[in-house]
């Protein structure tokens, strides 16, 4: 096995990055690795409008600093969203929309949705304003393992309803949705680092239940993850990395109630490559990080590159008091950062 | 709804009390509303014959003081246990010997089992001498929300090797495993109060992931969870009642990796009366919890009553270190206490 893949800098199509001092602490992570990254809009209070998320856009910037990096904004679809919210929003550079079912993640009490239909107006302004749909596709109704088949004839129905409108599935977890991603031209989906490397075992552990694995969808069986690893590794551009990177402070999430979110920011490319190494599609790499996202938002790939070398290195158990996707664990690859490269 | 419930002194057919100073904090709570309690051997170093549970009946006896109050003693089955330590054990008074498969339950890396066929003349020699045998029945190759299910074809090449033998699958979390059980006549199972109530939504919760609702079997479906207060409030006198109660300090719970076992001995009766109301099978409560498990153990019923009340309380949030099942939350039934009945 060489020891170095150079491949396009990436792009990461699914953050939560916070704000204020958590914001300080982990957008460096995301900016040392990815050109780009797509900012959900679960903040507190969440982003609805262009106005918040330009003023959420110059925190990020004045976070990230002169580092090369450029954060694309989101706004939460509510009921409250009208066609001149939208209109307003990609006026203002905003990329999407972010549609939670009513109270399955971070911030869906606020604005989530129950009726969807009801959003059949701001989802024609959408598909006119070339604003992309991107949905946490999972019915609150249905028991927690069995949500996201669940909202897929809600997602089919979106999408032959609105065939113009770009839509993303976010963070698939089962084999149906991958089926289902593949059976609609509209829809993308994004995959992330964590669904592809762990199992439900791996959160209702023998070793203990590990809240640092809780996430929502929660990662599901075997097959599941094999098939989300064939969705990402085999080529089909309808799926590329979005991480959903999210961090809670290690005291919240070791706790009676740990919130849902696996913070994988430093780890996410190193992790993948393992992953397409073991399948043998490192030469897939490069296509499901940095270019099958940027064709379905319909932007320019990034310029410049990134250089992954196979040496191991130790996870930190910690990234400030935020505990990381194989905090403590040896991965075989790691992004050379600007001290290796000088 | 009249508000008092009068029951024979029921029995705790499986019950974790560990060992010195948590020992001394639960078991109280144990001696409180039951009359005997099955303990399990997955102390550390595990009890495997005579003398050890000789010794921990000795520990128990000296914390219940003078109140009224048997422990049961097991043994573990490991492959060391010969047919002179099954004879040994019955000798010393002891009524089962507890199998765990290896690797899915505290205590189970030690001296768990992976080739069941090789317990084959201890199995005999436990039919011989009138032992329980009793099962920790998940495999371990299968993924834990399949592990029961898995076991069940070794549960029946038991069962039917050893018509004699009396067995007990314990805690049975499976609408499987409940079918299994009805179908072998020598076969019973205990069911715990939190498999009557939880399902593994409470586990992988919209409120949190909560490690004080994670045990072993994990708490499966809702039609599983039917299938189980349909076993219990029956009247089949194969279901019976072991709490499972196992005290872990909320420290080691509210962690990165926190252990199974869910603390219900203090509240277990109350709940179960609660299920029992909800589906109007108040008067099977008494043959679930002080008698049927009696009958399949083959030992007298126990003398005297316990009271219970229809008067809310609100659970605490802990005792001494340790989380109860339903801390902080209101139930409709408690047991009346000796300053009650005073």
């Amino acid at each position: 096995m060489t020891g170095r893949l150079r491949i396009r800098r990436p792009d990461d199509w699914h953050l939560h990055v916070r704000q204020g001092d958590l914001l300080r602490q982990v957008l460096p992570l995301t900016t040392a690795h990815f050109a780009r990254a797509l900012v959900m809009p679960n903040t507190v209070p969440p982003v609805l409008n262009a106005e918040a998320a330009t003023a959420y856009a110059a925190e990020l910037r004045a976070v990230a600093g002169d580092r090369d990096f450029l954060p694309l904004m989101t706004i939460q679809v509510t009921p409250a969203t009208t066609a001149a919210t939208v209109g307003a929003a990609v006026d203002a550079g905003v990329v999407a929309g972010k549609l939670y079912p009513e109270g399955v993640t971070t911030g869906a009490d606020v604005g989530g949705v129950r009726n969807v239909e009801a959003l059949w107006p701001t989802f024609g302004a959408m598909a006119d304003h070339g604003m992309v749909l991107c949905v946490h596709g999972e019915l609150p109704s249905a028991s927690v393992l069995a949500r996201e088949e669940a909202f897929l004839p809600v997602l089919e129905r979106i999408a032959r309803a609105f065939p113009s409108l770009r839509i993303v599935l976010e963070h698939v977890s089962t084999a149906a949705a991958v089926a289902a991603v593949r059976a609609l031209p509209n829809v993308g989906a994004t995959v992330t680092a964590h669904h592809l490397r762990l199992t439900i075992d791996d959160v209702l552990s023998d070793r203990g239940l590990q809240p640092h694995h809780f996430c929502k969808p929660v990662a599901k069986t075997a097959a599941d993850r094999a098939a989300l690893v064939e969705a990402a590794t085999g080529g089909d551009p309808s799926f590329f990395f979005g991480s959903d990177s999210a961090p809670h402070p290690h005291a919240r999430k070791e706790s009676a109630a740990a919130p849902a979110g696996v913070f994988t920011a430093p780890v996410a490319l190193a992790v993948l490559a393992e992953i397409f190494e073991e399948v043998e599609a490192l030469d897939r790499l490069e296509a499901f990080v940095a270019e099958h996202g940027a064709d379905h938002y319909g932007v320019e790939r990034n310029q410049g590159f990134v250089e992954l070398r196979r040496e191991a290195w130790t996870v930190p158990e910690r990234y400030g008091d935020v505990v990381p996707l194989a905090a403590g664990q040896s991965l075989a690859w790691h992004v050379a950062d600007d001290a290796d490269l000088a």
